[in-house]
């Protein structure tokens, strides 16, 4: 009975999540703003690749993030140790962030004084696939100790994102992760999709990731 | 503008959700049956303890399965290894189970027949807390390699949840696992709450696990 309901006030609410980003993505493009979104399952590495990425870009380029959680601002407090401005946006019950939370946040920001803006969406491979928030790249990540078949089971992330992540590689051989498995499902469900592998921990790949993002010249 | 409009729907959804729910759990209690439901984040082991834990039981008790994915069949086959009956519930885009979805998956079983049954929830750790199944007990899982914090940055689902289990245990020392620090922080969003450490690899702590479901004198 409610069923033909809920569809429709949820096309409604992502009708207007789509105005806001268009509306943020016109404000980025002006702004000469580059905003990459990051997305995962919770605990596949989003921050600590994050810190990784925003201490070395931080060194030469005017780099800044937003961070989405349900609870605590223990990510925005972990990734001011790269020295950048990083701001939490907390969801409460809310398991995605959408375009007018990224726009209140930036309410008191320049986007003008910045190069890059990254945004870590709440952990959660699901929902947040449904919500543009006017970026330019959207990445996804698979660590290695979820799983190789996580692709095959949430296509919609996959296909969404321009680039797939595998975290934690350092910990392929304990987890036993079949790499071969993975890059097959990922390519399975987004043929062609970019895939790079990386270990934060021993930073495997880091130059790579970095250079995908489009940002040349990099230190 | 929209938003009140939304937790007015939200409200009636979860509003008719518990009066399936209340319908399922009764019905479980009139059969007999024992409903353990399981949580975690996409990738945390549910499914891989699933079919040790069936594996297990089935020896000597009936046990049943209900597996929900976006997408696949893989799970239940997975499962099916352990030989008991298994069936898939493919929620296509919906981030989590619901009464109805559980309820529509059992019109063909005879839940006479069973002792235990266990519903593997969708890889989520927001959105299936709102959707009260019908179980007896809900198991949240957090993997050793997933980081100690992830109870404080998702409280709901811990807080809906009756035990947690930490699994992956075999990696903590390779993932710097802070298991002290993951112990504390369960207890700080739900006090008392019962934790058990399990390896499916190596089976630590599998009896542990299976006590705590509350059924006895499994072999």
């Amino acid at each position: 009975m409610s069923r033909p309901r809920i569809v429709e006030v949820r096309e409604r609410v992502l009708k207007q999540n789509d105005l806001v980003a268009r509306e943020l993505r016109e404000r980025f493009q002006r702004a000469g703003v580059r905003v990459i979104s990051i997305v995962s399952s919770p605990g596949a590495g989003k921050t600590t690749l994050l810190e990784s990425t925003l201490t070395i870009l931080g060194r030469d380029r005017r780099v800044a993030a937003l961070v989405g959680d349900l609870a605590t601002e223990n990510d925005a407090m972990r990734l001011k140790r790269s020295g950048v401005p990083v701001k939490q946006i907390t969801t409460g019950t809310v398991c995605h962030l959408d375009a007018s939370m990224v726009a209140t946040a930036l309410t008191d920001w320049n986007l003008e004084t910045l190069d890059l803006l990254f945004i870590e969406n709440v952990g959660n491979l699901v929902c947040p696939s449904s919500y543009d928030l006017g970026e330019d790249l959207r990445v996804v990540l698979l660590s290695a100790t979820e799983g190789e078949d996580k692709p095959l089971k949430y296509p919609t992330i996959f296909n969404t994102a321009d680039i797939a992540v595998i975290t934690k590689i350092d910990l392929a051989a304990a987890a036993e992760f079949d790499r071969d498995a993975a890059h097959c499902n990922i390519q399975a469900v987004r043929p062609g999709m970019r895939v790079i592998e990386v270990s934060s921990k021993t930073q495997e790949g880091m130059n790579r990731w970095i250079a995908s993002l489009g940002v040349l010249c990099v230190r």
